[in-house]
């Protein structure tokens, strides 16, 4: 008998399911996610394709869990909190999933299932100290410490987007202002290109292009094509990528760092400036001792292998002393 | 039988030597250092000390072992490593006491001994997951995750004196410049002073002062008798720390900051502008759930306290999995 686990990875556009297998083996299926229509339709629409997936294990076998990746997860009341873009409120998802299926079901925040999926699964395997840095509309992390998920004492931890770097510096969807996802997410690398735009007079195609169809993606284009203000402004995120990465660095001596998301397909045009800042940054001891890495797990595959981990690891992810960590891992067993 | 464990405290100045008894009663003595000396006379006075409280123990006890609170100790090699204001070098210090005593030795650096501290015997008792902030010539943290010291892959973690919050910024004894240890350290402060002092017109008793005898004492106390720069000097190191704190809560979800050392003892001088500046810049749902507390542990007894738990309780310390953290705790046995 072989155990097999469900992988869902809830994003603002569409939905992953996956099955995986005991080796890592992998079938997934995409529904749209609807966020802005009622959040039982959605579940409802989510069990239909994990009971599809679970009738392709072979005879004999089990499923394990269900584990989930979500923005705005809280791991410990098994919800969703009103994530941004997405009109559900909060929801109990796990009580929700559980009228369908009577098996441990566990949820995490996507930094920390993306950290997850690097450890089992990606260029984190082996490592006991590293962070994942997720760069894509937000930035979010996961930390782990020890080979254990960094989780607080809330579950909370592990928000390094919502650094505050530039007192009083730009406006942030938390409600403050100057975090760092104002800086190096998508639209933080758009925030800068428009800002040198602004400052600067030489010629540039992107001034053609008008705000609403200025994204992180065709600043990288442009990029690649050798435009000047592009190259600057993904030379001014990865400057300061990488000097926070040095930050980070004194804080919790880590082995590596791997970036992962949207933002880091634009490869050496961010990640040569995140190196060269993050080397200059470094306590001097620290020089040449932690790797910088981009994520190799496939896009579309990484979310449901993270998820999967709650369940087929959760020793990743359960405190010290499990006894004061139960609700957790929620099952109706 | 009851276990004694032997805490020792190495600052610049004095060293303080305490037996700890088993519900923490404390019998100390203090050496002087003498950092610019032979570090093998000062091994050997050290453990002529230790010999004496040794005699204290009642017949039919034991020591159980010492630990050693020191700065630039590196706890997996058992060293002290070139401290600012030593001329030691890097010393085998573990291996040096062990000549004379053949019982278990751990060392740790300040921060993490302060913690240790905290969670056994002071306002920490009881917490799992917390920062202790220390402010003094430096600034360095223990940081506690699950009940366990956050090491880090080479046990330099919690160098939170040493994050860059100034691109550019003072120039700081590492090296490098902008740290947080140069703008909230006692130096820091007088430093933050002396530009007051240069920017402002306002009448102020410190500009009678020569800069060789400022000292954030001298602030406070000018502060304390309503001295306006003094006052906006512990108002600016406040903001920046309780800014620092908020970030900290971001990344860690900790349930208090314990702050400790010399520059606490300017009491609601420095910690109403830190609280203040704290909940300002804390992400609204921490809002009002995350303390900030001052230690209360006796200076000259902290330290030895700390240090000691290295011994009583292991398990604060060590890895998860100890065997393959085997060097952290050093024994002849």
């Amino acid at each position: 008998m072989q155990e097999f686990v469900i992988g869902v990875d809830i994003g603002g556009t569409n939905t992953v399911v996956g099955l995986v297998g005991p080796r890592g083996e992998l079938q997934t299926s995409t529904i749209d996610t609807m966020p802005r229509t009622d959040p039982s339709l959605f579940v409802s629409r989510l069990c239909k394709e994990i009971a599809t997936l679970q009738a392709n294990v072979p005879a004999g076998n089990t499923i394990k869990g269900i584990g989930i990746a979500s923005p705005a997860a809280n791991s410990q009341r098994g919800t969703i909190e009103d994530p941004a873009n997405f009109s559900w409120g909060t929801i109990d998802i796990v009580s929700m999933i559980r009228e369908y299926f009577d098996t441990p079901i566990a949820i995490t925040n996507d930094g920390n299932a993306a950290a997850l999926g690097e450890m089992e699964y990606g260029v984190a395997k082996g490592m006991r100290n590293f962070i994942v840095i997720t760069l894509g509309t937000g930035v979010g992390s996961g930390i782990v410490v020890d080979r254990r998920l960094l989780l607080g004492q809330n579950g909370w931890a592990g928000e390094l987007g919502h650094v505050i770097i530039e007192e009083g510096g730009r406006e942030c969807g938390c409600g403050r202002a100057g975090c760092l996802e104002t800086y190096i997410s998508a639209p933080g690398i758009c925030r800068t290109t428009i800002e040198l735009l602004a400052n600067k007079s030489a010629v540039s195609g992107l001034r053609d292009i008008g705000h609403k169809d200025l994204t992180a993606q065709v600043v990288c284009e442009f990029a690649k094509n050798g435009d000047g203000i592009a190259i600057e402004a993904f030379g001014i995120a990865g400057e300061i990528l990488g000097r926070w990465l040095a930050n980070a660095t004194a804080i919790f001596d880590p082995e590596a760092f791997i970036l992962f998301g949207g933002v880091v397909n634009a490869g050496e045009i961010l990640l040569k400036p995140v190196r060269s800042s993050f080397e200059t940054h470094l306590m001097s001891f620290y020089r040449g001792r932690v790797q910088l890495m981009a994520s190799q797990l496939q896009k579309g595959q990484a979310g449901v292998l993270g998820a999967s981990v709650l369940i087929s690891r959760p020793e990743y992810f359960t405190s010290h002393e499990p006894s004061e960590f139960g609700s957790t891992l929620s099952s109706t067993g």
